[in-house]
């Protein structure tokens, strides 16, 4: 259960009035900027009262701090990442969930028990502020030995997503994309995020490629658009990349080495938030030149928005104390 | 209307029993091998007789030949390639149909009526022997404007494919290549062909390097399972490549160039079948060496399976006269 924004003027609070047979409800209601609201969820002898803030009113220079969690599960780990996060200094009010939630099909029988596991475990942050979701492959649970035949069955039913809100129900996403990126005013809209779980500059040996289809087809939109920064999950560990891009190939003329690229992102991967699977250590040698960070523990990131021309992001791993950072890095508006 | 192959022993006849509102009935029937069976559609007056041939027992050495029909759509230049088709003394026995049939959404509304035109103009040939159908992108007939919200409704409600024989329902496509490949055994197949609507070595302008999404994915399982060739639409012309693979690439060597294979498959795009958008003539210059033979002009293929070792590939332009072969090549099976 929580909050999660559809816009800025209008709020969907996802309730989840039975928490056994995970029913979900969906509330649509008017808020105003910047206001702390309570809830309440339960009947009788079961009311829990919760409350979110809604977020400042929109605007070039209004500073807003995203926590950057991936991949998080159900393990000690897990518990670590999510209370980091909590304690950091650096207070996150919305956090972009890199995708892989509960991990349930690790299990026998993909036990959805995880599912509703990790929604109480995420509760003591997600209850208070919004969680924006994104899909991983740990969602599709497409299990038709068990008769289960639809996949994102459990997540679906589970994670709302601003999807008819934002006008793409039935669109393929190609689409939707296409038609979405031109509309962002970037004076009024000064960073362009992209969250997706699969990362591109990964130089890790897990899942190392495994983007390079999507990225054939996407990377010239995020460049021509100049997309800030993109974070991603998937490999359980940390990377940040340089400005990189590689766009200039057209089969016969062998352009196919990234480079750096001013009008490209910043690739990073938090996928570390420390899943039943573990971290994963090998990676690629010798270091690309596109990968200007990578180290395998769990954490979680910060992306600190200051005003239209300044953003900081941070990494901040479990083994340190909460102020700690284990990375950094200025990013500069291209726009500005 | 017309038969269509589940598997050998296994036949499904797709009857299109009510014509003006296009309810399909699908009839399983067990049929012999090498047999020509006789169908009635319609009650009455209406009734029409067909009949069609089932094929030969399976066998490596067993002859069968293919026709190849792309983005036919409905005009004079489509009944020229299906005439041509018809007439061609290479006797076609099934058709591949490598996507894009009617071009129902290139006219006002979608007008879905073309779709039962084209049913009715390709009528005198695939109620007679199997079409082959694979989706291309005219079949996708996304319209939320017109609150058509089901891609691809009007294509899979009119023209059956083998989905369920195949123990697809539901799989997504990637998982149900990665277990199909394997099973085929190329002692008794000797020969593994892939229809494909958007070809990957294409030299023309139009529609360039929009495959590289599903080569980067798919490209290096066709080359280790040796795919003979590969058959495309979706460019309006025809191309011919040698034997070529582009899998080398890992990000950080620059290896991206197409390099000449012995375990690729040949790539042909007959998507030249005579639609109503017309021959694509831009190409890119100097023609790439992966490009063997590419010309505009209007056409079909034919592919000539004589035994285990020899199959004969031919292209027909419908400016020639039947027995004509603008270009052809032996291909020559790499199992035995």
């Amino acid at each position: 259960m929580g909050p999660v924004w559809d816009n800025m003027t209008k709020m969907g609070v996802v309730v989840e009035s039975v928490p056994e047979n995970s029913v979900i409800q969906l509330l649509h209601i008017l808020v105003q900027f910047n206001t702390t609201y309570y809830y309440v969820v339960g009947i009788g002898n079961t009311e829990r009262q919760f409350w979110f803030t809604t977020p400042p009113e929109v605007g070039p220079d209004v500073p807003y701090t995203f926590g950057l969690i991936g991949d998080l599960g159900q393990t000690f780990d897990s518990n670590r990442t999510l209370t980091h996060y909590e304690l950091n200094p650096l207070k996150g009010q919305t956090v972009l969930y890199l995708g892989d939630l509960s991990y349930a099909n690790d299990y026998p029988y993909h036990d959805n028990v995880r599912w509703d596991t990790l929604g109480r475990f995420t509760e003591r942050s997600a209850a208070y502020q919004p969680w924006i979701w994104s899909a991983g492959n740990h969602e599709i649970d497409f299990a038709p030995e068990l008769g289960e035949t639809i996949p994102f069955k459990p997540y679906t039913h589970r994670y709302y997503v601003p999807y008819n809100a934002s006008g793409s129900p039935s669109t393929p996403q190609y689409q939707w994309l296409e038609t979405e990126l031109p509309k962002v005013n970037r004076s009024e809209t000064p960073w362009l995020i992209v969250i997706m779980h699969c990362p591109w500059y990964n130089s890790y040996y897990l899942h190392y490629m495994e983007g390079e289809g999507i990225r054939v087809t996407f990377e010239p939109w995020f460049v021509k658009y100049k997309v800030d920064v993109i974070f991603n999950g998937h490999v359980h560990a940390y990377e940040r990349s340089e400005r990189v891009s590689n766009v200039a190939y057209n089969v016969v003329n062998a352009n196919c080495t990234p480079v750096k690229d001013e009008s490209a992102p910043v690739y990073v991967t938090v996928g570390d938030g420390g899943n039943l699977e573990g971290l994963w250590t090998i990676m690629t040698e010798p270091q690309p030149d596109y990968s200007l960070f990578r180290e395998a523990s769990f954490g979680h990131g910060i992306f600190d928005i200051k005003n239209r021309t300044h953003a900081y992001f941070s990494w901040h791993r479990n083994q340190d104390g909460y102020a700690v950072e284990a990375d950094s890095t200025w990013l500069f508006n291209r726009h500005h």
